[in-house]
Order: structure tokens, then sequence, then C-alpha cells
């Protein structure tokens, strides 16, 4: 009996010691986000290659956060309740290493948009919806440590509101670039920015998911609204 | 001795019916994608609206996969090896999940883009893109079934075709938007598609990665080169 207790406390302080990886992989990411649209609000091209370089240390975390998993799998043989717990890390990871790839990818293009004329009310309204995103982020990651299914579901509503910034910004480059060809290469690029924060939210909605199906062991159901309906526009209003 | 044997064969058969679920689910994806591209150039809304909701058979399917895992590691226990070879099986099954919500979302487009001038030359190129993943995601399920690292490293290389393809697309869709304001919503939909089959690419590339790091214990070389370099194009050349 004492040597059951002894295991599952080892077991307890392996688990916490990948919690602390997801958390500080999750805070990098935190902060991929923000420099990333502060640096291009700021066309600072010296800010936004700190950005990119620092993805490696996001990258290099994943496969740390991997190895460490298979290594408390391999010695510790969990079962149900726990394996589920640390198969939900994983998946955790490797949403957070697409999200930095998508910042990175943001910071970028910054250099490219710093040579670029400025498309007015794009900045202000890019770092709106990157600003969101991390808040999303970082309550996904507080109902994970706090096992929170509540507040999990609260951020799978909130990117509805990420995906109507995004369907708004779809709809006022295609106007700029109709009203002005010299305006296409720069909106371009913004565009693709914009849809890479609204995939990023997309993202955080799936580790949302994945905290509810960890807090309650059901995933939630499937037919939420979806936002981003810019598919189907064959022209802008 | 006899335990441990039947121990063994157990697993062995555990993981084939997982490669026979990830090959199914393989087969799934790959169809989605030259499905996916042949409704577009038809514009032929009705396949496309076929490709969209066999999307969720591959979701299904990667469900299935992850309970199916996760029961195996529960009972089985595997270690080193075996255990790796599980976890890779999950992050393929992630990487084809996510191939097909691109595919999917390609064929979304099909229906507004059913409602625009086609775009000359694009939908032939399109195709020529989705075709060449295709053969990629087929060689790459090929490696990890033969644990061929070769044939992976060959899929690694491939790529870079796929980005030189989506390079050339991101510039003549800028020089028609320059030319013809009214090809600009085509143009920014069949651009996304572009886009969505070059990250396809990405995706098969990482998978092939995985399977070289199945068959070797080793992650191939990090510093291939990169072929997308429209992040950095100021203007179409």
């Amino acid at each position: 009996m004492q040597e059951k207790q002894h295991i599952a406390s080892a077991f307890d302080r392996d688990l916490e010691s990948i919690q602390a990886l997801i958390l500080k992989m999750g805070g990098m990411v935190e902060a991929a986000i923000l420099d990333g649209a502060q640096s291009l609000a700021d066309r600072d091209v010296e800010a936004a290659e700190k950005v990119r370089r620092g993805d490696k240390a996001i990258d290099a975390l994943e496969e740390q956060l991997n190895e460490e998993a298979a290594r408390v799998i391999a010695i510790r043989a969990p079962v149900s309740r726990d394996l589920r717990v640390i198969l939900s890390v994983l998946r955790l990871a490797a949403s957070l290493e697409r999200i930095g790839d998508y910042a990175k990818n943001m910071a970028k293009r910054t250099s490219v948009l710093a040579e670029l004329h400025p498309i007015e009310g794009s900045d202000a309204a890019l770092k709106r919806m990157a600003r969101e995103v991390q808040n999303m982020l970082r309550d996904t990651l507080d109902a994970f440590v706090n096992r929170d299914p509540g507040l999990a579901h609260e951020v799978l509503l909130r990117d509805q509101e990420v995906d109507q910034m995004y369907n708004a910004l779809f709809r006022e480059f295609l106007t700029h670039m109709m009203e002005d060809p010299r305006a296409i290469t720069a909106c371009m690029h913004l565009h693709f920015i914009a849809k890479n924060i609204e995939r990023m939210g997309d993202l955080v909605t799936n580790m949302a998911e994945q905290v509810i199906y960890l807090a309650t062991g059901k995933m939630p159901d499937e037919d939420r609204p979806k936002g981003d309906t810019t598919a189907y526009v064959a022209q802008p209003e």
C-alpha cells in the first residue's frame, strides 16, 4: 500500500514538471503573439527579428515536452485518467507550437511591410485581434491548470469575436485593393497576417476543447457557430 | 518466457490495427486533396460539398485513433521503441486531420469561385500543386509502412517544388489584381487555396520527418532550405 502511495506521488511530481513546461511554453507563445503584433504596428524590423529567433526556443520546448512525456509514460505506465492528462498535454503543446509558427510568420512579414505604404486602421485592428487571442490563450492555460471547464467554455464563445474582427478586415482589405491597386501588395500581406491571427484563435479554441475534455471526460458539442464566413464572400459589402 | 512472447505479439497485433487505421485515414485525405482540387477546377459545387461532408469521417477516424492508442498504451504499457511508434502515429494522425481541414477549406471556396470569373491558368496550376502534395503524402505513408527513411527524405526535397509553384502563383495573382481590379476577389480566394496547398505540403513534410525519426531514431537536419519566400515579396517581378 505504501509502495503504491509512493508511485502515485512520483507520477504527480512528473506531471507537475510537465505542466510547468507547458505553462512556460504558453508564456513564451503569449509573448510572441503580443511582440509580433507590436513590432508589426511599429514596423520595427529588429523587434520582429527577435520574435522570429524566439520561435526556435518554443520548438525546442515542444521537443522537450514530447521526450519528457514519453519518459513518464514509459517508467510510470499510467492508465485511464493519468494517461489522458499526458496525451492531452502533448496535444496542447502541438497547438502551442503552431501558434508560435503563426507569430513567427507575422514577424517575418514585418520587414516587407516596413517598405510599403501603411493601410489606414489595419495596424490597430490587427493589434486588437492579437491581444484578444493572447487573452484567450492565457485563460485557456488558466483553465487547464485549474481544470476549469467553465472558463474554457467562455474561450470558445470569445473566438467568434476574433472571427468577426477578421471578417471585417477581409472586407476592408478588398475595398482598399479595389480603390487603389498600389495598396494590393500591402493588403495581401496584412490579410495573411489577419488570417493567421484568426487561425491562432482557432487553435486556442481547440486547446480550450482539450481542456474541457480533460476536466469533464467529454468533448464539447461540435455545433458551435463558425465565425469566419469569408470563404463565401464574393464581393465586399 | 512464453508469457512474454504472448504479450509481444498481442502488442504487434494492436500496432497493426493502429497502422491500418492511419492508412485508411491517409487514403481518405489523399482522396480529399484530389477531389477538392478537381471540384474546384470544374467549379462543381456538388462535388465540393461532398468533399466538405467527407471531412467529418476523417475527423472521426482521428478520434478513433486517439482512443485506440490510449487503450493500447494503457493495457500494454509499451516502452522505448514501441511507445515511440504509437506516439509518432498520433502525430501523423494530427497532421492528416489538418491536411483534411485544408482540403475542406478548398472545397468551401469552390461555391464562391463558381460565381466569379475564372483566372486564366490558375486552375491547372492549383491542380498540379494538389497532385504533387497527394503524391508526397502517398509516398510518406509508404515510407511509414516500410520504415523507409530514404523515401521519406525524397519527400522532404520534393516539398521545395510545391513551394516554388506557390511562389510563382503568388506573383501571378498580384499581377492579375493590379491589372484588373475586378479580378481581386477571385484572386484572393485562389491565393488562399494556393497557400493552403502549400501548407498541406509543409504538413506532409512534417510527417516525413516523423517517419525518418521513427526509422532512424533521429530527426533530419533542420536547415533544409525553405521554399516559400513570398513573405519577403514587396512587388511582383
